[in-house]
């Protein structure tokens, strides 16, 4: 097959079945988090005008092979307005020219009502293109609807978060268990008639995350936060989550992979690091 | 005192003084939601470059005496990537520059973790120079307390909304009470340390609106959307939320006023039914 073929193919995947292809191919559950920040990228980039796809672009290219998913967080390149939005939007072009096989989940974390949040799906899949997006629970699957009747994008809904203060209300008793667990409920039993939600389920406490696996059943993929710099444990987390097939987990790291070096050789450097994050996960997944 | 004086004056102020001044001033409760689409707009704006721009700065002109504060709801503006920022940059900039006392309020409805609030935060208050924003409550005050830091910033904490699927988690008892009168608890009494917490209230079902407020006092300020086009009845709502001052509400109207004609009216149109919208609430604030 030519090049124009596979990408034509590729983009008619659903976003959970390019997902999983990638996994194989690249034997990968590592996601990297594209979140750069000024203070933190190799003082070479910071005179470019375009620092954030010149950097993303180096990582990229070191990194296409050993991971499943990237994930670029809005709010990073929202910081920079109008001219960050540019610098996303590059971003995602650059993997959906070059490597057209690895999905690219936009981590934004909206909520609205269903006119507003029919615009947020227009940004993230139309304007930027990308094959995932994660939304906030708190208004309902009514609200999110506008999202859902994307068949073929992944809808990745917050669940359980991996910050030290999430258990403020996630874990308040409703219905005789804690609203984190209603909230997976409803997706797995409500949401999900398209087929193509996930959970985000942070890293950070790995009996939390067994019990939703235990609730939603084997299929559902959650998005792991958490793991690297917040902390979570990786054989702990694998052994909680992990569905019968080695796979059901995204497991991303932002920081952890993208900063190992500020010099030059700052994109090998965090080639190396994707490959240790990946082979330690491998240890546990069984396969 | 002549303009700079002016202009530097109000940039001091806080979120909330600023507000006040501006119901003070105008005798309005009234925000004007600046909410352009391409397929509403008057005919004559759709060929502009920037379209939005334009739109509502007409808008602005026509209606900046008759309104307490205007509220853009980022959305609208991501659907057209980069450029749609850039518009929304320049509506800020227009309000700030020939409308200082006029408070923005950025709708973004954003939740994250502490690192990424921060970003979000620099891009409302920064990049655009809002007066306040509009956020998730599911992560917690831990993960929000990157916007509470803002003393002089409005943080307007979603607790009870107006779509009609609202209900599935706001409405579960939680403590004894349903979920969104926790939020708004734990908003009232522990996340508003800075006195800068606001709570979104829908109009759509009057009854909790008093709740929330029999709950919070007389102090804390509602933002109230399902007025006009998504059907609350402004009678009830005023009665339900009013505080002693006869403020303590900010009343959004967004397709209800901006699109009252489609032709070349159209901002003369929007600013009879903003004064008509502001009268029909000034009748029952009992002033």
């Amino acid at each position: 097959m030519d090049n124009t073929s596979r990408r034509a193919k590729l983009e008619q995947m659903d976003f959970l079945s390019k997902l999983n292809s990638a996994i194989d191919v690249n034997n990968s559950l590592v996601c990297v988090g594209l979140d750069p920040t000024l203070d933190r990228l190799p003082k070479h980039l910071t005179d470019s005008k375009t620092p954030f796809s010149d950097f993303n672009k180096a990582i990229i290219d070191a990194t296409a092979d050993v991971v499943c998913a990237y994930k670029p967080n809005s709010a990073f390149y929202e910081a920079r307005g109008a001219a960050g939005i540019e610098e996303l939007k590059q971003t995602c072009l650059y993997i959906q020219e070059n490597y057209p096989n690895i999905p690219i989940i936009l981590d934004f974390k909206r909520g609205d009502t269903g006119n507003t949040n029919h615009n947020y799906a227009g940004f993230a899949f139309k304007y930027l293109g990308v094959d995932a997006v994660t939304i906030q629970p708190y208004q309902g699957q009514e609200a999110v609807q506008a999202y859902l009747d994307y068949k073929d994008k992944g809808v990745i809904i917050l669940c359980r978060t991996s910050n030290p203060g999430a258990g403020e209300f996630q874990d308040l008793i409703v219905n005789g268990h804690k609203l984190y667990l209603e909230v997976a409920e409803n997706v797995a039993k409500k949401w999900n008639s398209n087929g193509n939600c996930l959970l985000v389920v942070g890293a950070t406490v790995p009996g939390e995350m067994a019990e939703v696996r235990e609730l939603v059943g084997n299929d559902m993929v959650f998005l792991v936060p958490g793991v690297g710099a917040q902390g979570g444990s990786v054989q702990a987390i694998i052994k909680a989550g992990i569905n019968d097939a080695g796979r059901g987990l995204v497991i991303n790291s932002s920081r952890d992979i993208l900063y190992q070096s500020s010099g030059e050789d700052f994109a090998e450097a965090a080639r190396q690091r994707a490959i240790e994050v990946r082979d330690e996960i491998n240890k546990y997944r069984g396969l």
